[in-house]
């Protein structure tokens, strides 16, 4: 089997790795913190030193990290995965980071023979401990085909979205619609509260029709209970949509309802609960209205 | 079978009352335009000559008009249903208007013994024409209970969201709901084309996760085709969100998404797109970047 790598052992990367040692690939891992590949060693992975020596050992080196500036650490750095990288290997970077970035990256990568597949994720931790992510990928069709049985281990739908970076724009779009969603469901909630409309039948009454969502159906009763555990962090969501108006102000596009998004993310970063869940949104726009 | 009366014959008064005549209730109807009644007389009702007139002739009297002032003209205009209600009637009013009005006008109709049901609808004119409405009720349980069959003959779901005016509160969430989440999706769909992403496929990448919704998987095509067809009309998503603002502001509690989109949407209108489908937002979206 594919000899594979994994860099990053955080919250998604762990469970992934679990994946791939069950399904019998051959494991190289690193994390830049120790201490995180105890348990995965124990269950027969390798445990290498730095990116360099995982991309010496493996065909397929996924990459799960937090931003831009860590691919490029692990991709660029000293004993990064570019001084070692093989000819034909296939670079998987599964972080959300800035498209650009990716396509910077595939071009260093293709100057060694390898090349890069940027393929983000939607459905979180749990997605990622589950094997059910959404796997967004952007890169060359052929080497999308060769690394797909290796995604299939972690995700339930791979879609090829296009050239390199563009699974990383499909990434943000979803994060476009998943916070202006959620946005909206803050408001009605908001609304239904302020004007004495209990807001649980209202959740009932109108999520069936066009009104309907996952984040109405899913977050809009966390935000009733005052649950506010991460799901999705603010302070990540927050990186993504830096990304988004980092991206579209190059080409000079206003996206409003994004940016107002942004700002009320801020209020809530502002008040301490950056490490929230996203659905503390609901709390943020009750508290626009005096309401603690 | 009970003595039903229907005021306003609009796109969807008109096939309500095809479904109440099929049911074998008495039906008694009014439409201020005349002309509206021809095919539904044919076939078994009787043409009032005023709202007083139905209101002496049912003893469930079903309202569809469109905005508060129409509604306050036929209940108490010169000949309105409140000069003639019967002690012991329900008016039901499946029209959108303000929840202070209905809690306004079922005080009238309470002194003459009768009283009101606000029960606006969501599902559009294919709902009204399928039967297949959802439909917000507020006010005496009882009352509801009564008019539940009929109610039963024109939606699929009938929820009692509270007291009178609760309907309409709700109503107003879903339009809340509908407008911001389409709102999220226009946005996504302008970011995708700036950047180079196939909307179709980011759409098909993401809408079976966190980022799906009603709006996107069913408007969303709508927008990429340039379908802007009604649907719901962007004139009539105004006059809801004016509702909206109007009732929310009493309580003073700021809806930053709910109030940019209606300013979206005067964009719309003054580019003489009032009559267009609410996805239309999708272009006014476009257009903020330079896109024609």
């Amino acid at each position: 089997m594919t000899p594979v790598g994994l860099i990053g052992l955080g919250i998604m990367g762990r469970p992934m790795a679990g994946h791939l040692l069950r399904a019998g690939h051959p494991l190289t891992i690193y994390n830049r913190t120790a201490g995180r590949t105890t348990e995965l060693a124990a269950a027969g992975a390798r445990v290498a030193g730095s990116p360099a020596e995982v991309a010496a050992a493996a065909e397929v080196i996924l990459i799960v990290v937090t931003d831009s500036s860590d691919v490029e650490e692990v991709v660029e750095g000293a004993r990064g995965v570019l001084s070692a990288v093989r000819p034909g290997s296939v670079v998987v970077d599964m972080s959300t980071i800035s498209p650009a970035t990716e396509k910077r990256l595939d071009g260093r990568l293709r100057e060694r023979g390898a090349c890069l597949i940027d393929a983000p994720v939607s459905g979180g931790d749990v997605g990622a401990r589950n094997a059910t992510l959404a796997i967004m990928a952007g890169g060359d069709p052929l080497a999308l085909e060769r690394v797909r049985p290796i995604l299939e281990r972690l995700g339930k739908s791979i879609t090829h979205c296009g050239e390199v970076g563009s699974g990383q724009l499909a990434k943000l779009c979803n994060q476009i619609l998943v916070g202006v969603t959620l946005l909206g469901v803050s408001e009605a909630i908001a609304f239904a509260r302020r004007s004495g409309l209990d807001p649980e039948v209202m959740i009932r009454a109108v999520e069936s029709g066009a009104a309907g969502s996952w984040q109405l159906s899913n977050l809009g009763p966390r935000i009733l209970r005052g649950d506010f555990a991460p799901g999705f962090m603010v302070d990540l969501m927050q990186k993504d949509l830096r990304l988004v108006l980092e991206t579209v102000a190059a080409s000079g596009a206003p996206l409003p309802a994004t940016a107002l998004l942004r700002e009320l993310f801020l209020s809530a970063q502002a008040h301490g609960e950056g490490r929230q869940g996203t659905q503390i949104l609901g709390r943020v726009v009750e508290r626009l209205s005096g309401a603690s």
